[in-house]
Order: structure tokens, then sequence, then C-alpha cells
């Protein structure tokens, strides 16, 4: 079963979620399936470590359709991208930061909805590319090849002897600080996490711990968390601060 | 393939969803698809507004199940409409005052679920005849045509010469202000929007502008926003504020 | 169609939904239903009401993942359970409480993703382990058969003669109490309902009325409601408050 994924920063109130079903719908036998809606608006980056975070585990042949996408109607490009097994269909503005592959501006104006906005590209072009692609249609056929995507300004994390610097890049549901410091990229045994002057030296398996400890997460990044309450909250700790591990 | 749509005010974590789809996936082999849940409860005219922007997008064939329904178990009809293309089901409150059709009371009640509640028809009536209809029941079935449904107390907006004026009509995620009034109707290019002793006078093609600024929006409709705001919050602007435009 | 239901306490923010989607999806052609999400973060007596109100409504062979695993990565277990009809995974801490059937002990560490996390079972167990069932895995190469699955420290409700004890078990998005006293169970006609010093003696067959008053719920169990207000507001009342019936 082909099966189209989206991810927006739309909220679940709004039709605009239904509406970009329905195109979809209307074009395609694919399943659709829900990633996120719930993306702060217009937080690209939230959407780049999501799809770092999850596209990963599902099968060829996947299409992904991506609206965080501030700069609609600007002179923006769209792409689609072919991770070698999968496809991303996104405004071109990093969201797709973290996917590597192919990449082909979306220039083909006979794919989009006609007498489109120039405020939802979700609905008018991203849809139906996407229900198109579903249906087969060869990749270069929605537009050129390009080298040149936008990136984010995104510092990677360093990884220097025993000791490695790196950012809280999400905080979960829980109040977990998710760093981008990969446990398997590391030559040493962490003993240390220093965030915001606060210095953690317990090391945990599970989340069934007491006090602050650091943990790796299910991205195989380190993450920071403290039992039995939010992290996040309980250490002050806000997206982007500054890591080190030793 | 076949699909049926939800539409409700239940939220997401009550299991009044996930109850209404049990029904649906033990009666037939549609795709079950979310539109909103995210309705506020018993917001008749949010609902039909999600509709009005929405429904029109999806294929011929597919089913809407809408409960808002603050009525249920009282004398309120129930109703099925067919607009041409696709089937509704939904309490006769006016949460289908936008969908246009033929419009038959449910009132076979062998299509009930047996043992039926008074206080979820969700689940226990509009539910399993959705799942009737997507099995090929013909729509007479359900019950007998009327004329009369309810109609929402909605005004609808005045375009005369070169002056319109409208409501704000809804609210997004972003804080944009949708009114009920169609770009396609004025006979006049926008010059000023007014809403609650506010003048508006720029006109954007994209959200990438900043003040305050008339756009015209994914609906076709006249939008009022603000450049890296909410409209709303920058202007207190509600839903039914009544808007002005040369 | 096979559908695998999902109900978890992950919200719909966070890439952990999508990335347990996607297991699925590259391991069988399930249709993927979401359950909720918006179960309280470890609120396991939530989720194990939330399916009694749901899972029998859905057909033979669905299969729910539930994942609400405060104790993701210790030595609890991990469960799968057949009520005779539709089957069940999830942690083994009560969850599914009141789904009564044949358990199974998920020992079977060939169907968990190979080098999976100790933080996301979710993702790395349940997912892979209800998709191999969704592809005709028989229950008992899982695990072994259990007898001594955790329970709920849940007291369940007394029904003596004219009177009934039992407590609020669920308040629901329209503030309505959700008590565990079933009306089938009474022997007696509800003439008033005592809940935190408060005695409420009116009762009505749908929510159009005023002021507080009992009704019979959708899952067949009392309700205490509000005409127009939020119940658990306007009666200050809170989950697991007792409530006396007579």
């Amino acid at each position: 079963m082909r099966r189209i994924g989206l991810l927006t920063d739309f909220g679940t109130r709004d039709p605009y979620v239904a509406a970009m079903k329905g195109v979809i719908a209307a074009r395609c036998e694919a399943a659709i399936e829900d990633l996120s809606h719930g993306i702060a608006p217009f937080d690209v980056f939230e959407a780049a470590w999501f799809l770092r975070a999850s596209a990963p585990y599902w099968p060829a042949g996947t299409i992904f359709v991506v609206v965080i996408d501030p700069g609609v109607g600007t002179a923006r490009r769209m792409l689609a991208v072919d991770d070698g097994a999968r496809l991303f269909v996104a405004p071109d503005n990093g969201v797709l930061h973290f996917i590597e592959g192919a990449a082909h501006a979306i220039e083909n104006e006979a794919l989009f909805l006609p007498h489109g906005s120039t405020t939802f590209h979700g609905r008018d072009r991203f849809a139906p590319v996407a229900a198109a692609l579903a249906q087969g249609l060869p990749l270069a056929e929605v537009g050129p090849r390009i080298e040149d995507r936008v990136r984010l300004t995104y510092e990677p994390p360093q990884y220097e002897g025993d000791r490695a610097t790196g950012h809280i890049v999400a905080i979960d549901r829980f109040g977990n600080c998710i760093t981008d410091i990969e446990r398997s990229r590391l030559s040493f045994k962490p003993r240390e996490l220093r965030v915001r002057e606060q210095t953690i030296t317990k090391v945990s398996q599970t989340y069934e711990e007491s006090g602050p400890f650091m943990i790796v997460g299910s991205s195989g990044c380190v993450e920071l968390s403290v039992g039995g309450a939010s992290a996040s909250e309980a250490l002050r700790v806000s997206r982007m601060d500054l890591v080190t591990i030793r």
C-alpha cells in the first residue's frame, strides 16, 4: 500500500489539513497518514528535526508532504527530494535539511490545482504533486535537478577527544531535553553533562530514575531528563541551549 | 477507495472518536479520515464554515460524518445530504448550512446500533448510517426527503457597488482573520478594510509583509493579517465582527 | 481490511507517533488508526478506561498498540492479550486491566527492531510485534502464556440493595463527570447522587437540561452533568471522587 504522510504547522482545528487530504484523496488511492500538525507555527527547525527522528522508519515508496511554509506565495522555491527510498515534497526553506538525496525544484505548473491561491500551496501545489508522485510520476517530471537547496543555519555538534559540544534541539511532551550529540559518535563514556552552568553526572538506561540524569534517547542522541518532572522546567533549559559532555 | 471523513467537537483525548471509528471499521472497508476533532464544543457555525472550506476538495463518493450535536437525544432530526458528489451525515442543526443538495431525514432505525444511548448518536446512529452508505445503501433508504432543513441565522455578506460588508467568520491558528467577503464577488479593487474603527489600506499577495494588511485567502475570501503577529490579537478582532471593504 | 489502532500518551507534536506508524507501515499493509495520543502522560488508568469505552466497538482482527509506559526499559513485562476477537499489545502495567482474555508475555526478541533503544519500546518492540501479528503471526509465537498480569489497584463499584457506590473515573471535554456505576447493575431507579457533600436529584435523558443532573452516558454508566457548563468545574468534582447513588 502506498502511503502519504503529512507534516504541517497547521494545527488540527482549522480546515487546512482537511483540504489537503481531500486534494490527495481526489487524485490517488494512497493511505493518508498524519505525522503531526502540531509543529509550532513557522518552526522550520522543529519540523526538520521531526523528520530526522521519524522518516527513516517509513518504508520505501512513502511520500512525505511537509508544509511549514512562512514564505508561501513568495519567490521561495518548492522542492521534491528523493532520499533513495522515500520522497519528500516541501518548500525550499531548510525544512528538509537532514534529508539527503537528489533534489528537484517543483516547477511543473500543470501539476498544480487550477486557479490556486498564493496563500495555501500545501493544498494547491504540494498535495497534488505528492498525489501525482504516488500515481507513479517520475520525479524528474516535477522540475529540474538542483544542487543549491536552502540549508538551515545549524551548527552541528563538535566531537573532540573526550569532549563533545552540541545543543538542545527538542523538548518533548515529557520535558525531556534532547541534544544533537550522538552517543555513537562519542569515543568515551559520558561522565558529566553541562548546560546553563549546571552539571549532571548521573547516567541512566531508563526514565525510572530520580533527580537529573543523562540518558541515550530513542534517536541515539544524549538526552537530559529528571525523574518525575520535566527536565526543561526543573533545570530551566530551553531549545538551542549549549550542551557540553565530557 | 471509499473514504469516510470525521468532523467533531469531541477533542482527541476522550474515547468518543475511537468508538465511532470502531463502529465504522466493524461495518465497512472504507478508509477513515480525520478532518478535525478540534471544533469548539457545540460550535455549529465553526464546523459549518470548516466544511465550506474543505469539503469541495474531496472526491465524489466521500462520506462525511459531522457530529457537533448539543441537542443529541432530543427531538432534533438527523440528516443525510447529497451535494451531488459527496454525502454528509449530521444532526439537523445548521451544521450543513453551506452544503446544498438533496436532504433526507434519518429515520430508519434498523440502521442504528441496537440498544444505543441517548447521549452519543455519533457512535450509535451517525457512524453506522455512514458505514451503510459506504456499503452502497441508497440514500433514500435512510428516510424521507425533506425540504425544511434547519439553517443557521447567518447573514450573508452584502455586495453593493464599491462597497461590501460582511463578518469575520474564522480566526485561524496563525491569527489570520478570515471574512466571508468573496474576492470574486467584488466589482472593484479593495482599497480599504474597516473593522472595529480601524482602517487597513495595505493589500498583499503573501504573508511576508509588515504591519496589518488585506490578503485574499485560500477560500477566496478577504482576510485580515498582520506581519509577524496574530491579527486577531494585534487588532483585537473577534469572530463575527463586522467588516466593511471599499 | 486489517486495522491497527494506536493509543498513547505521546501527544501529537513529538515525532514518536510518526516513528511508530513508520515501523508498522514498513512491515504490513494494515490501515493505521489513531485512537488517541492525548492520554495524560503516564496515566495508565485513563488509558485503561479509554479502552473499556472504545475497544468493544472495533471488529474482530483489530490490533491495538497501547503505549503508556513509564517503566520502559525496566524489567516490566510486555503483554499481548487476545480478548477473543481483538489483540492488544501493551506494557504489563495495568493498562489492559479491563481487557479480559488470554495473555502472553512478549519475549521473542526476533520480532523487535535490531539495535533498539531502552527508551522507546513503542517503536522498537510494540509496533513490530503488532505488525507481525497483523501479518498472521500466531499469538503464542510472541512468548509464553501467563496468568499473573499486573492489575490496577482499582476498587470496582459496589451494588448493595438500593444503594451503589463508585467513583468518578473520567471527566470529558465537555466537563461531564463519568462514574463507573453501571445503570444496568442497579436494581432501583436512581433518585439521588451524592458527591463531595453535594446531592443531585434531577435525572435527564439528554444534555439539554438546566442545572446539575444525572444521566446515563454512552458507556452505560451514570454521569454527572450540568446544563451549559462543565460539571467538573461547577461542582468542583475530580477524578476518583467517591460517588453514592440511591
